[in-house]
């Protein structure tokens, strides 16, 4: 029996595994790393709650702004890298190192994905050679080697979005809802000319012109972010399927600009994905 | 003798110009469109202190943040288009109107930077078929064919910058200088790969790495968002010289990313443009 935890900047969630990996008990909650100052204090409280077992920690939790910066593995990394390189912080406490890559001269940085990553891979959902996607504020695409973290590239395509939204020039034709549609998809073919900055000024020049409904905006602008990522990968990865590990909602909107970009795909829910990781290090690492 | 005024959203300056086209008072202020409501008490100020003059208003003040939305003149469009579509909103103050354009199902508007590129050839300082680019906010990319405004794009790279400047992950490293050198040139040089989403977040990498000084990573932002621009332009320019209007500050950082990138650029100050295009509006107009 164990406590893992996949511990982020905003949340967290919490869950009580025993033997088998099956899950006894879980929590979800907004006590992420920006929210906590006293980690012995969090972890005490967490005790009280699940019981006195040992602690295995995922994600920010292990950076600058979380309880301590534990030093990222480098790729090409495994759940066996990961399990011989877990940062005891506390009595039984344990943080997962982050995994870091520097290729071609672009470095990259990943904390708590990897977890879900190995565990894809641990449970068979993916085989261990594939390229996997991580849709969200900033997405993951990751090669996976022999079963291990190889190269990877990371995408602020979430981040711009809320950028986009919350200020500046379009910020006011972009309250409608995202959802896959006609709008999403010229989006997306859009993105494929890998000219953002441009393809994002016709936005403007579209509704001031009166050529698009406003309330199409939110879901073309999202369609052309996805698209330029979607592109620029699959130009890289010269015809291997993606899988996607996401929630369904953002999963399906990658999936759909795969498939509009003439790739293919498959979605696998990230939740067991996590899991099955956390469930993985903590064997290898007994 | 006319007032001619380059209107912006923020700011606006005011010529007093005689007969042969000699500017013989300016004025340079903040009365942008966002800060005036009431226009003709703004025209009777001008006019009690340039003189009982016809004017000409170009920029901004002729959108729906302005004085009035004057209808665009579509594509392509020369100084004779403009002069024969100027909107009289008060007796003797005509606003120049902007120009439209839609190619490959992207739209695009100006407002206020026609005057600029038909100035610049009515000055000579152009020929009248050439690639011309205007930096900015939005950067304007301009086709003149014949001395009209044919084919445009516009992309928001300054704005991009100044998002990811004021808010996100990225803020707290971008608040070094900018400018050229070898941190910029890399970027140039990375943002020519146009997969600006990961490019960006290769910046916090870097950072949390230490493989880049924090110092420099407005530098290399900078690059990289000009350089991805300027990489679309020139695939499309097909050799092209890139023909610049812009004060020497920023004109200088693009005229460097077209060296970057193995292009020519040709860096014209903007204002006589202004001054050229608006005489030659104002002369046409009689």
């Amino acid at each position: 029996m164990f406590i893992a935890a996949d511990w982020g900047t905003t949340n967290r969630r919490i869950y009580l595994i025993d033997a088998d990996g099956a899950v006894i008990d879980t929590q979800r909650d907004d006590r992420g790393a920006t929210s906590v100052a006293d980690y012995p204090a969090e972890v005490a409280a967490i005790r009280a709650r699940f019981g006195d077992h040992p602690l295995l920690l995922a994600g920010m939790v292990g950076s600058n702004i979380g309880w301590r910066a534990v030093p990222y593995a480098a790729a090409p990394a495994g759940a066996e890298d990961l399990a011989a390189a877990l940062d005891e912080v506390a009595p039984g406490v344990f943080i997962v190192p982050g995994v870091s890559c520097d290729i071609a001269g672009r470095a990259d940085v990943m904390r708590g994905e990897e977890v879900q990553l190995l565990g894809a891979v641990a449970s068979g959902a993916v085989p261990p050679d594939a390229l996997l996607c991580q849709p969200g504020t900033h997405c993951k695409w990751v090669e996976l080697t022999g079963g291990r973290i190889g190269r990877f590239v990371t995408a602020m395509t979430g981040e711009l979005f809320a950028l986009l939204r919350g200020h500046g020039l379009l910020a006011a034709q972009l309250t409608g809802q995202v959802a896959d549609g006609p709008a999403f998809r010229a989006g997306v073919a859009e993105g494929a000319r890998r000219d953002l900055a441009a393809s994002l000024f016709a936005i403007r020049a579209a509704g001031v012109l009166g050529l698009r409904a406003d309330a199409d905006a939110a879901a073309h602008c999202s369609g052309l972010l996805i698209g330029a990522d979607v592109a620029a990968r699959l130009e890289e990865a010269g015809g291997q399927a993606v899988h996607i590990l996401s929630d369904p909602t953002l999963g399906g909107l990658y999936h759909a600009a795969v498939a509009e970009l003439g790739g293919t795909a498959h979605l696998h829910d990230s939740q067991p994905a996590f899991l099955a990781g956390i469930t993985r290090i903590r064997e290898l690492a007994q």
